[in-house]
């Protein structure tokens, strides 16, 4: 059944083991904090037209429609970017990323089925239908904190530095490990776990996925401080909107087989890992190119404030910021276009997901140095929003703050300006897009190993062969 | 009728009036160095499957199908990919780019039929029928040579330096003036002249469109001479396949008017000039991508040559070739996606074109400094091919040049990569990928009119609106 | 008399109108926040070896040596650098920027003295005697808030936008306006007050240069929220350092004559704008290149505790970071090397200034990039020092962050390099090596008017007079 | 003896083995390209002031004076900066190198006597003495052509990969092998090689330096082919000067003892290697500063001529061609300025100039793109000088390429930036700044084993201790 918002709020008061800043949290749904976190997963489930009729699950949200062709994946690039733009220009997680797991999951547990023999793709479809039917808030939990960077996972010092096994019971298998960089974990109803990376025979006990409910016993969320809000009066956006990650324990957590996806199945961990980042990239894609528009828009209004749209260096900004939105984009329809169809699903081209994705992590650095070249130093050194609430102060800000506009106005977008480009949000938002749905390097090396360079060393190959020397 | 590749040259021995490095060329189809271009020219008819039945004109070049949707887009998007791939990475522009022009005139003749209640429909779709008919190799003559950049076509010193009518009479125009970068036209069978620019009242004369043969009185070609294999042994590639460019003079040329498709409706020029570019670009990226092609491989080549093909540094710039490639494709495809619907004719979508475009104008160099990085000094000073070819040095050289493969091998490749990367030809395509189908400044310009900046701008004013201060 | 830090700090609790956050401050060396701005301040009169013994003033601080040849540049770049250094990689200004524009406006006193048979030079040397006997801390008031960007000072629609002259008395002058930007106008003894820009004959009024105490009737200063520390519980080197700005109020100063170094002489604003921009622009290479060292160094610290220390990729970014500190090295020491001599004064050359200047504009970007492509997403998500004082949490977090360090290490290098790479401190730095000391723009059009283009032209004329066709 | 150009010319007839495109040449002075680097080498011998008093060596070319301190080197610089000018921005290596080898060989032959008791410095001394009292001119051969690049001299599967002591007698020493890139080789009187890397005991024989005359049996060189010149007659700056390289082939030369450098002190051939990058990397930052006038001028009259010169677009491109020479000369300052003393002679500080040198590798093709962009495509499809001639077309060019200058001007400054950045000297020259005097990756290797980080981990290490959680 769809839930309401409401619904969805209620479900996560379910005591979970939350931290923010050194104290555990009784309830999220009321934290000064973490309310934002749930409020923006909540708004979600307010969204108009969010439903489709399934012919085999009914009504659903069509983040978990399973795409079969080309129009479902343009179709869902479409529901990606257009939610971002509805939710203020920021990604809502909850349930893209969940249905990126599950699609996953599926065509690797028909594929693990086919050589072990074993039944995942029965569980994973029961659990899909679990969690379509009840229109759940799922998290991934996939990046281990791995530790030293050069040793695999069973050569660790610490062996719990990558999540794993250490217990087989009648029952189901217990784990233990951490998870990092668990964006929404904390206020999710589920939590999906993958295996991070390709793995060897000695990695076994690694080579494990399953789903928990986020208040599972010994599963604990160390919350990041959200310092764009938290303790910031001159937030904008951030005051209204943000997502949450956590350092995700899971501290000896019991899993009972029908939630295990994967298990000890070593030589399946790493085609499992490249089918979710290859669906969560081209999500990346989809939402990236929407948040983008929050910075065309600001560079637009800032430019106009400054009294500057037609001078040269801030049309060659803002061209690099149409580029960087408009190649996320055309990468999303061109791997819509040209989909792998695997066991009857269609992935996106990983090709044009990881060309367009690397773009994203090289180039979101020139999107907030645009912006921060067209706005001024006045973003560094402005006053605070107090200054203006105060009547000594504020007919001072702005009389000497305006520009090709009022002064009020050019303070107010000035400051949205300061949030995206010179504030922690910034940071935050330019690590995330360096490094988040995999980093520059990784894409690169897998980039180079799946590429077909078939077409270009026969070309090649062929002038050569007509050279007679 | 379709044309065999010997009709194609001999239609070419037609009298027209060429200059090569300061001679006036009797027969271009023996000339040493343009029968080149013109052997390139002809490859193009021996194409398999380069023709479809169409239903209005029966059997004829694929290149003139008119593209009605996405479907016909991505395939003339592939047909041009492939054929470059095919002719050994060199572009053949001869049926390409009248086929832009010519769907470009039958749209804008619709609407200017409409406003001033002309027949150039009429006239357009007779000579497109005599075109795809007889199956003729054409050029497009666009840029004018500009004189002074500040002024406009009527402000110039001398009126002739953007090209103009000079006399209306009963069956005619005469034109005078003289446009550059004319690809291929001295072994084109046609040469249709369009306007280059956005133009005012003051400069109505300028504002002409017309079609004329190449051997037309008064039509004049000085080639660029061919540095790339004129006076170079050690081509490569160069050595079998090359395109030519022409100053092209009109030295008073009278047009009849069956082939005069604008006349002073001079607020039309601009438009036309702009369908023509979006046209023009769409073919660009899909040749650009496959030219990569030659750089890709070369790339590889030399790599593993050198023994080299791991290091980090190399995957690295071979990354920067494969996007360099891909975001052609992609833009392709994506443009075939979302194309505009023009009075029944599809044109490719300008915004996802130029992205590409501008991206290619930029990064072209990098792919150089790649190709060039990979392989090494040795290109600057490596021996020539006469030297390999002496029997008291090829010992030596083979002995020497030797790397992760024997020292002829190696040699082959670094010849093509110096060809590629460090001479002549290297210049001259990178003048071309940076200037080439419109400069980058001239489509930044047209990208900040044309870009729909609301959905970044509604936004923005909306999380603007809820700040409260 | 050389001050001690606790005079200096005794020195500014002198009633002066300072704003932070919407209220009004008693005393800015109790104040939890701007005390930590005088804190800093203060250690520059803790300096050993800060002194030296000036033949005409006596024992007075090294600031305010007055440079006469290659060596006392040299000097000068090297305290300025090491100060740098020693205050932890923050730049001190409050005697470094006054004695910038000291020497700035003896120069222009001669001149303007030559010309105009005024008084400036002696009034600006009984000005720098006070100055330096009484050890003084001076900000400079030069930005403009400049309203409309494309109008001059007197056609602006408000006339105050450039600080300007509003009445002429027998004891002096009565100024009104807003300079912003003041960097530690709120902590320091002195402000002095330059023109911004050239102006022309109608922009008489606003030619203005003086001195004022910072408790002068009408003056005010609104500082910047210091987002960096206040409110964040997780600042490191911010928990102990920080300059502060303000948007700094005249509300009809008095200045009286003595105080006074320019009036009315318009076409000596720009030159004397110059003069002060290329001395604080040396100022500026001089102590960016040891704020380079905070990168450099928590570059190679989170290298080493991921256990990536020789990565090539890292490796590149190390690389890049020596560029960014060593250009500005090599800038400073070129400029010294090649001074100009003026008015018996050494001023640095702008040439090799200018050009450290833009690389430091256009770079620091990339340094921010490196460091956070070195560290991980971990500085984006990782938990607060809260969460790590928590004996509950404590335990989880030091056993999971380990990597080729223990975890308590890893955390705290990751502390730093969120504050510097991906924080409110990270976008406010970035603002300022963008903007700070001039626009990249405006340093452009200064460099095209200033270089010596004659040995190119001279070469290249030489050239083509060879060239016969 | 001082010698006079001619005198030059006649010493290089001496039945040397040289081969140009397949053909023994037999006299290098008279064959219609080599005469042409003859000929550029023999300009040196006409420099005015050329000459300085040595006390030790009489009257001898400044090139060879020993630098003592930062005024040497800085005097150095300068002769190198000012030649390169002189000789229009192509920089003649012929005594440049020679003494950057010599001075090498000084400094490691104390340190290898020292060591192993042998007498090099004496025979360097002595070779020293021959060179300046002949006034010769010099290449230096170091190079080899390394096979397979991840093996090491010894381990490579032909040992004559790198250049190595085949045999040892009585007089002297044979060695067999091959160096590549030797500039200037086959016009030059002598011929100095050096090992080209670090070795390992298994590379003894590889260990060896010594001086030999270029007519010596055996040593043969087989030359580029100088395709910017030889069969382009559209050559503009080349027509008259180049420098040329040649594949230089040691086929069992003997080498009597006293011009043996180094034997087998394996350990010593990394350093002696270090020595003579850092003088040549300190010399091509010299020249390469005034070469890059030639790209700087070109760009300012190709501006000129379009009309464009004061677009931002073009101003930018400017701006970096400003930066490219100017941060080679500062680096040139700083390296002088900050010199280390080893035995008595003054190295150029290796920081900076491989910093410069770095900014050279990377920049230069930016310098290229610049010229590009501003010239426009004419310099791809311009008629040849040929055309020019012809009175049929002269009317035609010079009419329809006139821009804000005259057409024959405006074609000549284009013939000029079509050499320099779209040509095959564009290509050569290109590959030459990115890989001469070491690879990127090479210096990038050398620079973080040699660089201090000490400060920069202080100050991080400071700033830690102080973080109390």
């Amino acid at each position: 059944m769809p839930r309401t918002s409401e619904e969805y709020i209620q479900s996560v008061r379910d005591g979970r083991e939350v931290y923010y800043r050194g104290k555990r949290v009784d309830d999220i749904t009321t934290h000064p904090v973490l309310r934002i976190a749930v409020a923006h997963a909540a708004d979600l489930f307010n969204s108009k037209d969010r439903l489709y009729d399934d012919p085999n699950y009914g009504r659903i949200s069509k983040y978990f429609k399973i795409p079969r062709n080309t129009e479902d994946l343009l179709a869902r690039h479409r529901l990606i970017y257009e939610d971002t733009l509805r939710f203020d220009g920021l990604f809502n997680i909850v349930q893209a990323i969940g249905s990126d797991a599950l699609f996953s999951l599926m065509i690797m547990a028909r594929k693990v089925d086919g050589k072990y023999r074993t039944n995942y793709y029965e569980r994973v479809m029961k659990y899909y239908e679990y969690v379509v039917k009840n229109d759940l808030a799922i998290a991934v939990a996939q990046t281990d904190v791995k530790g030293h960077r050069a040793k695999r996972p069973h050569e660790q010092q610490d062996p719990d530095l990558y999540l794993r096994v250490v217990e087989v019971r009648d029952d189901g298998i217990v784990v233990n490990g951490a998870k990092i960089h668990t964006t929404q974990g904390p206020v999710a109803n589920e939590i999906i776990v993958l295996p991070y990376r390709a793995m060897v025979e000695g990695d076994r006990d690694y080579a494990v996925a399953f789903a928990v409910p986020a208040n599972a016993k010994g599963l604990k969320f160390i919350v990041r401080p959200v310092l764009e809000y938290d303790g910031n009066p001159n937030a904008v956006n951030s005051a209204a909107r943000f997502e949450v990650e956590s350092l995700t324990i899971f501290d000896h957590v019991f899993i009972p087989w029908d939630r295990v996806f994967l298990f000890r199945e070593w030589d399946m961990a790493g085609p499992l890992a490249w089918y979710f980042a290859t669906y969560h990239r081209f999500t990346a894609i989809s939402y990236r190119a929407a948040t983008a528009n929050l910075y065309l828009g600001a560079a637009l209004l800032a430019a106009r404030a400054n009294g500057i749209e037609n001078a040269p260096h801030v049309r060659d900004w803002i061209i690099q910021m149409i580029m960087y939105k408009e190649i996320m984009r055309m990468g999303a329809m061109a791997a819509a276009l040209e989909p792998i169809i695997d066991e009857g699903i269609a992935v996106p081209n990983p090709v044009y997901t990881n060309v367009s994705k690397l773009y994203s992590n090289a180039h979101f650095i020139d999107v907030i140095h645009g912006l921060i070249d067209i706005a001024g130093g006045l973003i560094a050194t402005m006053p605070s929003h107090d200054d203006l609430r105060n009547n000594d102060e504020r007919g001072y800000i702005t009389k000497y703050l305006a520009g090709a506009v009022d002064g009020e106005t050019r303070y107010k977008i000035m400051s949205l300006v300061r949030e995206l480009s010179a504030s922690h949000l910034a940071g935050y938002l330019l690590t995330a897009m360096i490094h988040a749905e995999g980093s520059e390097a990784a894409s690169k090396i897998g980039m180079m190993r799946e590429y077909n360079f078939r077409e270009a060393e026969e070309l090649v190959n062929r002038v050569l062969s007509k050279l007679r020397i």
